[in-house]
């Protein structure tokens, strides 16, 4: 009961704190952001030390080298999330900004306008940064938020979130607008998915299967998930061959462990014999292994791939290969096997490309360009809390202005409705 | 496990459907929606006699003259019928609109488009009217639906189903984008709200306490819901004595069984002995009974309010009157007491009205116009599913745009990531 108590108690301060951070005005949420910046900076040996703790403990518990890396700051990395409150706080804030207006006939003046969302629930896993960058994307859309870390960070988030809490107070915001749930105890999650009595409007989640397993299944509030991408780069018969081989070993190989990596390659086979190859080799040189279906393999050498291939989101430096009959089957191959995340055609055929951005349903469709590229940084919102794989509200990556919501603001001079 | 694989099956087509609708060209699918307009005048007789028969049935139940009302059908409103689906069809077509676009410094052009949510699942209670409505936005908006309507309703939804398909067909788009569910088994709505294994995007409801409950309880897919609207009529200090008068008889009686109904009338205790007698005459010759705190009733007489009356949605010839200190003490009482859905400042004072829609976190803000105007109708949506109660996606009327989301479409030259 006293888990439950404290939960709900967070609730209820979050929604006080969410109404002052609202109608506060943009510069002291900007003021409250470069504070959060520079608590990061001045606290930098406490947020390590505490670091140093967790990551001690995750090696005593046997946890995998690539956890304890995602877990594990350095002077550097602590800079690194100072530097993103900045960014933050230069993001133009989204709060009040209009997005349409029109007038009626009748003289009524309706504008919407964007307001906050009001408190954002975040349940995420090893790396701590996510703190500090999903309280201060909120924040600069005007929100409240509950952050859930992983248990193994717990020490590390604890640190960052007293940072955070002293440039809230710094501008004078109230301290509650970011709360760090202080227990590792799994049922705060659940509590936090069933929305705290109504407190949560939201629930953004990072994390491994499990996690999303369990957010799939409990969440009685609106969640935006960030689930699998299972990416494709569809090499078409006009393709240049210098872009298919560059886009695709940068789709690929640049980062393997995002979820804008691609994970398949569609080629026509028209031009397989002549582009595979190099396409191939440039891949292998990178140091990527490959699995091809009976076509691609009659062209060069790779390991068979099965129908589980067409479905794995590897995150790992291998690529599923398939030739394809032309742009109908590889949009076949994409709506069947895909996870409606990033898809790339590569052709120098316009009317192609306009087809196949129409008719693949992801939430980014690209043309010549790399899979990669979908990021909230490099679609210019400044920073993300992550990518959205559903299909209502946020789609894609979420920045600030997917971070609020909005009303209709209308203007009248008496109207009355017949 | 009939029903279940029945219920299956119809999502599997409407999956199907979806891709085809979304995918055809806007003038096929103004097309279908005259067609159906013609379908619906055409088989009127039928549609007629098929109501007949559930309205005889509801009779034998002993339903309420009330429920009997709604479902009850006459010529007239079966061409209201044709006329609001000629009137969809006239709504400019949403999908593929471009909302933004911009260019970034690696030449990366993004756009951002609206695209169809995809399969939109249904459940309505008494109105049938409410089966073409739904069926013939989500089209416009290039989605396929699934429509559950009161089991009291039946044999009148399945009917005008019959000509919303045929007008489908006319056009040469397959059927299954509009399917009935066929059985009055609760049970089947219960698969709804399950998603039917991934089929439905997103749940509109649109019904009594019991299904909202039932809704909020089951569903595992987004929610477009359509909740209580207790609407709140702010006589500022400085408004202007005929207006308040007009705006708060027109908000209230106008029709009294609308969301958009004020239902909560706060007025200023500055005013209040000048201009509560007069706005409370005006009420009561309209046929509205007044309940009221002790300073509304030290100044003309009516019933006393209790707690109660504060969170009721009456949509009832009655209104609760609340003096108030000014403009704090309004928006303390609407955030405490409303639902977020509509409410109205009456004043001449210019800051006080924009700081009233600024600090009112509902989905309609308004100054100097009646509450009745919260209708996607006269928004100029050109048509309604409902006013969305919830904070994301949907908010406010939901028309032809709230059925779509959006991709972002990145075109480029070759770009990789760095």
């Amino acid at each position: 009961m006293s888990l439950e108590n404290d939960m709900r108690d967070m609730g209820v301060r979050a929604r006080a704190a969410a109404a002052a951070i609202r109608n506060a005005d943009a510069a002291t949420r900007t003021a409250a952001l470069k504070a959060m910046a520079e608590h990061i900076r001045t606290s930098a040996l406490y947020i390590l030390d505490a670091n140093a703790e967790d990551v001690a403990a995750a090696k005593d518990a046997g946890l995998a080298p690539s956890f304890i890396d995602r877990l594990a700051l350095t002077p550097e990395r602590v800079e690194a999330i100072a530097t993103g409150l900045d960014a933050i706080a230069d993001i133009p804030d989204p709060v009040d900004a209009e997005t349409a207006r029109w007038m009626r006939p009748n003289g009524l003046d309706i504008a919407r306008v964007r307001t906050p969302i009001g408190v954002i629930g975040v349940i995420f896993e090893s790396r701590p940064n996510v703190a500090a960058d999903a309280g201060a994307l909120a924040l600069r859309a005007g929100n409240a938020t509950i952050l859930r870390g992983g248990s193994d960070s717990q020490m590390t988030v604890a640190n960052i979130g007293i940072a955070l809490r002293a440039g809230l107070r710094d501008a004078g915001l109230p301290e509650d607008a970011i709360q760090i749930v202080p227990t590792t105890d799994r049922a705060a999650v659940g509590m936090m998915l069933q929305g705290l009595d109504g407190a949560i409007d939201v629930i953004v989640s990072r994390g491994g299967k499990s996690l999303v397993a369990r957010v799939q299944a409990e969440a009685r509030v609106p969640v935006f998930a960030h689930l699998e991408g299972v990416c494709h780069t569809y090499v078409h018969k006009d393709a240049d061959a210098a872009k298919a081989a560059s886009i695709i070993v940068n789709a690929k190989m640049r980062r393997v462990s995002v979820c804008g990596a691609t994970e398949t390659l569609l080629i026509d086979r028209a031009v397989a014999p002549s582009l595979l190859p190099q396409i191939a080799d440039a891949l292998r040189v990178a140091g990527c292994a490959l699995r091809g279906d009976d076509a691609a393999r009659a062209i060069t050498p790779m390991d068979a791939a099965s129908e589980e291939d067409w479905r794995a989101e590897y995150l790992d430096s291998i690529l599923a290969v398939r030739v394809v009959e032309g742009l109908d089957e590889a949009i076949a191959h994409i709506a069947r096997y895909g996870t409606s995340h990033t898809e790339a055609i590569v052709t120098e055929d316009a009317a192609a490309a306009e087809s196949f951005l129409k008719r693949v349903d992801s939430a980014i469709v690209m043309v010549n360009a790399s899979t990669q590229f979908a990021d909230g940084g490099e679609f210019g919102f400044g920073g993300e809390i992550g990518i959205a794989t559903g299909r209502l509200h946020a789609r894609g990556p979420v920045g600030a202005e997917q971070l609020t919501t909005f009303k209709y603001v209308v203007r009248g001079t008496g109207q009355i409705r017949p």
